[in-house]
C-alpha cells in the first residue's frame, strides 16, 4: 500500500472541494469527513446547512476531526464557489439540462486531468437528503456526475455518494500518476499493492523440478496401488492441470516433495 | 442510464452473499441493506450480530426494507458459508498470511467472472467495526479484497466498505454486459456461441466439500508423520493456498480423496 500512498504526496486532491448544500442531517456532515480523509481529500464546505457544529457530525466523524475543524460554511453557494475553475454537481436524476453527463470514474478521470493542467479549486456539489440538487443549482455547475446504480432503487444515501466519488478520485489520482511515472515505479508499486505475497517474493520452479516432481507422484500413487501401471488413463493428465493451474512455487514445491517422501517412508516403514 | 439497468434483468449479483461478521453497530446493517439495493445486491448474511432485528437497523435501510426483511442470521460463519464456492475477506490490514490479495475493482472482475463460469455462491465476508477480520476468520478466505485508501486514515465505515464493494460489483457487471453486447452487435453468431459456452456453468465443489478434504489431507498428513498436530505451523494454510488457487472442480476433488483413502489403506495394508 506505501507506493499507492506516496503518489498523493503532492496532493492533487487538496484543490476539490466537496460542498454540502442545504444538508438537514448532521450525521452525513461526520461521515462525509470520514469519507474524505479515507480517501486522502480534506476541503468539506457547508452551504446554510440545518445544523452544524453538532454532536452526531462529531461522532461519526470518528477519526476524521480534522476535516470537521477546518469545515469552511456559507450562506451562498455563490460564495462557496469563489475561486473555482471547473463545478460538477452530484445528481442522480436525468434532468432537462443540456449539461454533459458523465458517469463517477469518467469524471474522476477529468477531474485529475484538470487539477494537473489547471489553475484553481473544483467544486462537487451534493444537493439536501430529500431533494437533491434544484435546478438552480444544478444550472451553476458546468457537468453532471451519475453514479450508476440499480433501477430499482437509486437513490444512494449522501455520504455513501460522497464516499464512492471520493474513492473514484483517490483511485483516478493513482491511475494518472502510474502513467507518468517510470516504468520500473509503476511495476513496483503495482507488484506491491496487488501482487506482494504472489509475484515478489515467488520464485517459480523450471519445467524440469516440476517434471521431477510429477515422477515422484507417479511413483507413490502406483506404490499406494491408486494408480495401475497398465492402465494409467487420464490420472497423472488431470493431476497435472491442477498443480499447473495453482502456479506452485518453489516453497510449495518443496513441502509437496517432502509430502511424497514421507509417504514413500510411511509405507516402507511399516 | 437505461441500458445500464437492463443488464441486470438476469442478475448475477443474486449469487453474492454480502455477510457481516459480529457486527456492533445495527446502524450498519441498515445502511448496508440500502447500499447493497443501491448496487442490485440482495442478499445480506449476519454471523452473532450484536442486535437484529433493530429499530436503528430500520431506519438507516430507508427504502431497502426487503433487503432487511430477508437477512440470514446465523451463530457461526461455517453455517453461513455453506454452498459457497468462493469466499473473499475485506480487510485493510496486510496479513502475514500468504492470502493472494486483490483491489476492490480487480477483485469485482473476478467475481463475475467466477458467477457466470461456475456454480455456487460467493461470499465477501466484512469484520466487526473494531477489529474487523480475525486472522482465524481470513483464514477461512480464498482471497482478500483491500479497499484503496489514503495512508493516513485506512478505516473505513463498515457500510461504506460494502457500498464500495457493491458499487464495483455493479460496475463490473455493466463492464461485463457491455462486452458481450459489443459482441453480439459485431458478429451475432458467434456471440451466441460464446454467450452459451459461458452459460455452462463448470461445477465446483462447495465449502463445505473442501473443508472436508482439508480434513482427510491433515489426518493422512499427521498419519505419515509429515505433520506435527503439536506443531503444525503453516503447512495446511500453505496447501489450502495451492488447491485454492488451482479452483479445484469436482471430479478432481474426487480424484483427489480417492487419493487420501488409498493412502490410509496403502498404510494399513503393508
Amino acid at each position: 500500500m506505501t507506493s499507492m500512498n506516496n503518489v498523493l504526496m503532492n496532493n492533487d486532491l487538496s484543490k476539490i472541494r466537496t460542498i454540502l448544500v442545504h444538508n438537514s442531517h448532521p450525521g452525513n456532515i461526520g461521515a462525509s469527513a470520514r469519507a474524505l480523509k479515507n480517501m486522502g481529500l480534506s476541503a468539506l464546505y457547508l452551504v446554510a446547512p440545518k445544523e452544524f457544529p453538532s454532536k452526531e457530525a462529531e461522532a461519526l466523524a470518528s477519526n476524521a476531526q480534522d476535516i470537521l475543524a477546518t469545515v469552511k460554511v456559507f450562506s451562498t453557494l455563490e460564495e462557496a464557489l469563489a475561486g473555482c475553475t471547473w463545478v460538477l454537481g452530484c445528481s442522480a436524476r436525468q434532468r432537462k439540462l443540456s449539461l454533459p453527463v458523465f458517469t463517477v470514474r469518467e469524471a474522476s478521470e477529468k477531474i485529475i486531468e484538470h487539477c494537473t493542467q489547471f489553475s484553481g479549486d473544483i467544486a462537487i456539489l451534493y444537493g439536501n437528503e430529500q431533494h437533491g440538487l434544484s435546478n438552480e443549482e444544478l444550472a451553476m455547475c458546468a457537468a453532471q456526475i451519475v453514479i450508476p446504480t440499480a433501477a430499482e432503487y437509486a437513490s444512494l444515501n449522501l455520504a455513501q455518494a460522497v464516499q464512492i466519488v471520493s474513492y473514484e478520485l483517490f483511485c483516478a489520482v493513482f491511475a494518472e500518476k502510474e502513467r507518468s511515472e517510470v516504468e520500473t515505479t509503476l511495476a513496483e508499486a503495482k507488484a506491491e499493492i496487488n501482487f506482494k505475497t504472489n509475484l515478489i517474493t515467488q520464485t517459480l520452479p523450471n519445467y524440469e523440478a516440476l517434471e521431477e516432481f510429477y515422477r515422484a507422484l507417479e511413483k507413490v500413487l502406483i506404490h499406494i496401488q491408486y494408480l495401475d501401471p497398465k492402465k494409467p488413463g487420464q490420472m497423472m493428465t488431470r493431476l497435472k492441470h491442477i498443480f499447473t493451474r495453482a502456479k506452485l512455487d518453489k516453497t510449495e514445491l518443496t513441502i509437496l516433495r517432502g509430502m511424497l517422501a514421507a509417504m514413500g517412508n510411511g509405507g516402507s516403514s511399516q
